[in-house]
C-alpha cells in the first residue's frame, strides 16, 4: 500500500476502533511511537510492535468511549495526518475528559515505522 | 522560544496572515519547506529562508483570500501542527479553490527547521 492506502485505512480502522486490526495489519515490527508525555515516569517513545499492542490493550481496558470522531487523513509523500476528538472516562478515576490531539505518521514499504501524537495547545 | 511557544505564534501571525512577519521571526536560514507536489516541475522541496520568502510574496501575490482559517496548534517535544481551511481565488486563471491542509513543523533553538504541508485526501 502507498501512504494514501494505509492512511485511509488508519482512518476507516481507528473509526470503527479496530484497534488490533490497524496494529496487526498496519504497523511495522520495529515501529516508534511517540506520545507527548510518558505515563508514571515512562519514557514517551515506545519501540516495537509488542508496546504499540499493549497501549491498544491499555487503552480498551481504561476507557469508556462515549465519541470518537476521525478526521482527515491529511497526506504527502510518505507521511500522513489524521486528527482524534474523543470523549472517555477513565474507568479506574472515574474522571471524564475531552482530548483532541492529531497522530503524525510516517510510512516505509507499506506499513507504519513511526508515529507522534500531538495534543491541541490551543 | 520553546515549541509551544513558536506554535502559537505561528497560529496568531498566520490569522493576522502576517506571511513576511512569521518568516523573518520564526523561521531558521536554513528551513527546509516541502509541499505535497512542486510547481511546474519543480522540486517541491525548497531550502533557506530566501526560498520560504518566495514563497509567501507568490501566495500573496497571486491568491485573493475569501477566508483563512486556522486551527491548533497541536504540540509535543519539537513538533507541532496547524490545520489551514482556506477559500482562494487564483487572481490569473480566476478559479476559486476551498482547499484544506495541514503543516507539521520542526522546531530546534527556537526557530523553525523544516515543514511539511500535507493536503486532506479525505
Amino acid at each position: 500500500m502507498n501512504t494514501e492506502e494505509v492512511a485511509k485505512k488508519v482512518v476507516e480502522l481507528t473509526r470503527k476502533q479496530a484497534w488490533h486490526e490497524a496494529v496487526d495489519t498496519l504497523y511495522d515490527k520495529d515501529i516508534v511511537s511517540v506520545e507527548a508525555s510518558g505515563m508514571g515516569g515512562q519514557s514517551p517513545e515506545k519501540c516495537g510492535i509488542e508496546a504499540v499492542r499493549g497501549k491498544a490493550d491499555w487503552w480498551i481496558n481504561t476507557m469508556q468511549v462515549h465519541s470518537f470522531k476521525v478526521s482527515g487523513p491529511f497526506v504527502a509523500h510518505d507521511r500522513f495526518v489524521v486528527q482524534y476528538d474523543v470523549d472517555v472516562t477513565d474507568k479506574n478515576s472515574n474522571d471524564r475528559m475531552q482530548m483532541s490531539e492529531v497522530g503524525v505518521y510516517t510510512v516505509k514499504d507499506g506499513k507504519i515505522v513511526r508515529e507522534e501524537f500531538l495534543p491541541f495547545a490551543g
